[in-house]
């Protein structure tokens, strides 16, 4: 192997520019040529394809987004997409390839295995909605923006005595919602994966304001419903003083986290050395501390396994 | 004098508390003593009043909302409610009030002090809607908390080569959107003030779109329209790959700013000196760097002027 | 069990007060009456001991430093201090104690357990020093600001093509340095626990430098010498314009991050059950992503051990 | 005027990119062509000097440092470093020369003017200390980053009952120093430009003390002393528990202010305006809230003056 090549795919997420950097840099350590694609898979299959050098990369550990720009292209699925973009990596001299994304970036770098170029698969989502690690790289900056934002909220919310609800990214993964409502002291998280009952939330917000609490919080993932509609639910059960926020976009953004600086290192370093043991079609997490690396295959039949013992603990401390 | 009352009212607005510490401690350095009146106008009809004493406002200067909290009253533009809140003051024997908020404290204050209680009001609200001040305690947060939104917005937005639509607080005044809006380097800025032409933004982001720029952002004071009825307006002109985001209840939030902190000092410090000179009705401000005075009628007779002159400008240097 | 008491001791970290809260709420959640201590043991021993409800810890989660202040207290290792807490204790019939803070704590928490009164330790400390877990409370905090401040440095640094050599917290254990090093790029990482060798990280500069590289970065952990002393070796092999810096006690500050919240309120709500399951004299801490309990004594006679890990990956990664 | 150059100069600030970004983008929209000039004078008498167009300081208006880089170089002081950057910019077609800088760029703004290349010059340093302009581009940012700083110091302070001792930036000039010491509520802040009173400042932090005050601080401008050396000096009138911290060059860096980017692009534009109407050997301020343009000479004639007044309206809140 002398030459690799690295793409961010899917959505974007804070510490996929660690992630490249840690790509690239551990591959020129080992005497490898490295190669940026642009607008992942879409810019492999278009040849949007440069060189990367040592100071390309510098000053990308705390930038936010990606610099290699990202795109949805789902015509990778079809083998005319893969027979192409494989074609690029021919042109370029390009023997294996990493993939920093989502669930559709492990279908491509799976693909491109089984077509003779290894291909590891990093964890780069901020939803942490990927199986076989315990974080995603962006996860925790996602929710540390959150925080920040929900922390601003509640200064307002007890000023004026009142009750927010706040929608959080994660259309089908509470993760970002439970940890950010843990740390926020929220009344009540609502996630995809779990029954919840609005009654029981107003009950609670009731007994709250009776004990002289000055604020309400109930952070709700965005795949169960609007912050709006959970307020219209919620207000079926009293007369609430609520208002409804929407986080929105401003999570995908901003600086990494010490956490998703070192994790995207850690994975990024990981991926090049088992490039370098002639493996691929491997998709690479952090387990227990330490880094592992599983068939992608494997990650298809599982599904990620939320922390859901936030949902009591908070429970037991927001009273 | 012997015994001053401090209230906020209206929205909260960060520095408020610096404002009330501000306050409190000029009348304690000036052998006054000091109560505290909580829930605004509402609080001073119902007593809630309590004594202050230096720390009491201790770390006060950098906590966000108002510690004294804060409701809407309408009813204090009545004489009942005048005459209940003037019961109350003479109960606690408070010569003269200090009122924190916008628009509607001012009504109160000039209320107070026609009935014989000098009252002050200094500018407390993010809007930046009063006259008479160059900035409004709150205001130079307000826009800090907006500005780091959109930074971390346009991260995603470049990755993803998008254009993404963005309210900012304020419904009658754009001062907040075109700080912002230069701020943040906006393609456009939308505000209540001033006709706009959707078309011409529309030519403009796609301009920028064939010279190469890697995102699209318009700020859109929200007493305009919201982002979502925004996009839709845009979008009859291109197929713009969009998104609208609304920044919402956070804008209120978070630690003040130096400038805030600093204003706030200010104006609190200047507001009991002015009480010590046996001053009442009077609303005060910053103007040209310096503390001013000005009676609260000729505030009323004045509207805020916004430096639109940032429009002009923006527009020059986005392209 | 019926009473239980909190105390914080030693250095303040951020997330102590967040900790204190999942402390008292669970005891309360639980049909238990809570007590604060103020100032660690000297206040146990002074009987500085107050009644907390539910709304004392309103709003702690978010905030810094430690709200029952804290004080290193030398004599509690003395069975003299120790009889004056216990009788302190059962003055205000408090059957259990939760001590959060560093090693010092956990002497405490195992003579009061010996003497009758089961204790629980959780490992509240920016350094990171404390075995059996994988995390204290306040070290991702710490390690966030000092990223944060490095970051900036590192802006100014580029600006002028300098060396920056930084000091950050660590008497005897390296582990925000690493953390930090490896987050912010640094070009060496110098801790207490490994050697180091001035002339090759001198080296590794200079051929930085011959890259093009904008900037150098030597992160020093203060157990090793100062950034002053390490400057002075490091011109002994080259002639650097370079800079000093010591982020110093700001490190303790700050909001803590979601992962510190998370983690204190987890510690914090097993260190209840484990007292409402009658044990005492344990060590609280996560390991392997979940909440586990050791004997103190098992505590003493290990060693935290670092992520040293971090040293070699660095050192790919940075070049 | 058909072609111009940047260059930025002295200490780095930050919103010199902002302000490049504004003279660039100004200088495209009124047809000119823009060259930017690195390292300062010292780059320009190399003749490294490239085109920049206006995707080259698009992603500018956020970033830190100086992107053009700075240098110091008082050989310009002289006339054969005059003449030799002449040639360059001959060389180069450019006709006029933007500046932003400290007090050495507007030395070197006025030699090019003399030699018949009309040049402006921009205030562009943390300190704050030219005169005609009430703020220099980065003095709002240095303000923030110093007093979120201290502001975690405080929190530490607070936990152990401490007094902190605390270095800001400002060898000469004591406008950080002062409005940053009002905005963390220092019992008292020490400048280079005023005397004080180590036994006073020792009597007040010791009746702050007996009134119940949790914490300490001095907020000293480093061109008085180094925080450790005040120390000394307090320890002479009281046995304090106190910590001396020297915030140093992170004060530099970070992304700009609202304040600070809306007057960089404000200058920044008028500085070109000011160029197309043919003038030059100008400095180019901010007063009274608009822009303002001075004689280089008259800037030479004046000092800054800072509001010396924030330290008695410090000393009336403080206690």
């Amino acid at each position: 192997m002398k030459r690799i090549g690295i793409l961010t795919s899917g959505g974007d997420a804070p510490g996929m520019n660690a992630a490249v950097r840690a790509v690239a840099r551990t591959a020129m350590d080992n005497g490898l040529e490295v190669f940026g694609i642009r607008y992942g898979f879409a810019g492999l299959v278009a040849g949007d394809i440069f060189p990367l050098d040592s100071e390309d990369v510098a000053h990308k550990i705390n930038t936010p987004g990606t610099f290699l720009y990202t795109a949805r292209y789902p015509e990778f699925a079809n083998e005319e997409g893969q027979l192409a973009g494989i074609a690029q990596l021919k042109k370029h001299g390009i023997d294996a390839v990493v993939v920093i994304g989502g669930d559709g970036s492990y279908h491509g770098a799976l693909a491109l295995t089984r077509r003779g170029f290894n291909s590891i698969g990093l964890p780069g989502t901020i939803d942490n909605d990927i199986p076989y690690t315990e974080a995603t790289i962006g996860y925790d900056t996602a929710c540390m923006t959150a925080m920040d934002a929900i922390d601003k909220i509640r200064d307002t919310a007890s000023s004026h005595h009142r009750v927010f609800i706040v929608n959080v990214m994660g259309r089908n993964c509470g993760d970002i919602a439970m940890r950010v409502g843990v740390a926020c002291g929220a009344d009540a998280i609502v996630i995809p994966e779990k029954p919840y009952d609005v009654k029981e939330i107003a009950d609670r917000l009731k007994a709250a304001q009776e004990r002289g609490k000055d604020h309400g919080l109930v952070v709700v993932a965005e795949g169960v419903m609007t912050a709006e509609e959970f307020m219209a639910e919620l207000k079926k059960y009293g007369d609430f003083d609520a208002r409804a926020n929407v986080l929105g976009h401003m999570q995908r953004g901003g600086t990494p986290t010490v956490s998703d600086r070192v994790l995207a290192t850690k994975l990024g370093n990981a991926a090049v050395h088992l490039l370098l043991e002639g493996k691929g079609g491997l998709a690479v997490g952090m387990e227990h501390g330490e880094v592992t690396a599983h068939d992608i295959l494997d990650l298809f039949e599982n599904t990620h396994k939320g922390d859901y013992s936030l949902l009591k603990l908070n429970s037991e401390v927001s009273k």
